[in-house]
């Protein structure tokens, strides 16, 4: 089955996302706002139990993450996935490094970049305006998450929470 | 802020569900599969961490819930929802009863009818079509659940896992 780590910030971020998601991001009836900690993974279900206790173990040992929300950028040239930009805090790197060393897998792929999708799968003219429109305003949001959530997807592509993990005390 | 509590079944039980919702539920995007154990309710962020105990302290108590599909049913006349039907059983009932006995405001409007609904807002006579078509199919799936979430609605009506709590065991 595939899997997913993410955190899900407060109603007021979420609401505030969701306002753009609903116009510019394919995914917006998939899953709500969320920073995604790890990309999806697959998972046997006679392996499940380790993960939920690697995945408890990190939690345990993790801080409470800071989030805070600073501009809109955009993944573009590589695509055209518009965001939230959330500075790097060192409780959401030692977050996200825990989940990606052993005896977790590494992502070979991308160096992290905290973010919250908005928009994506939008044509470049369409993608140019919206970035170019969200650049000039301006965008500052501030929070402390103190929980992450491992979630599942469904064949229709939505996800369905699994599990949540405190972050910084016994789960 | 408005929060519900619910089950979420597993992946093929989620997805034989969804396969009707695309088509039949009108909140669909809104919300996985679900049953719903606590209707809406409104909360103040200052009694957050007072329902949280309280939820944590059913779970503590509860057992793991069976959850038995065996046929599709409606609540027509009164609505024109339609649902897997979900036989009743005694770990269930216990969870829900401690769901609406004090400290938990009581449901005066309905009784429990334990449901995974796959169909809403359907009009009359596309009700009548999917029910009597459904209603010659069989539908039997059997499993244990042993989490309940708490959820919480954002602005567009989708709903956000708020917090996992373990049914029979310390969360």
């Amino acid at each position: 089955m595939k899997y997913g780590i993410a955190l899900f910030p407060s109603k007021p971020l979420q609401d505030q996302a969701n306002s753009y998601r609903m116009r510019y991001d394919s995914h917006y009836a998939l899953i709500p706002p969320h920073i995604t900690l790890k990309e999806t993974f697959e998972v046997d279900d006679s392996d499940l139990p380790q993960l939920l206790a690697n995945i408890r173990e990190v939690a345990k040992n993790a801080e409470p993450a800071l989030i805070e929300v600073y501009k809109v950028d955009t993944f573009s040239p590589q695509s055209n996935t518009i965001f939230f930009k959330i500075r790097e805090d060192v409780s959401l790197t030692n977050l996200y490094e825990a989940l990606h060393s052993d005896p977790f897998e590494p992502n070979p792929k991308y160096g992290f970049i905290p973010h919250l999708t908005i928009g994506q799968d939008l044509s470049n003219d369409e993608h140019a305006d919206v970035v170019g429109r969200l650049k000039m305003g301006s965008f500052s949001h501030q929070e402390t998450i103190n929980r992450m959530q491992l979630l599942y997807q469904l064949e229709n592509g939505s996800w369905t929470v699994y599990e949540t993990f405190h972050l910084g005390k016994e789960a």
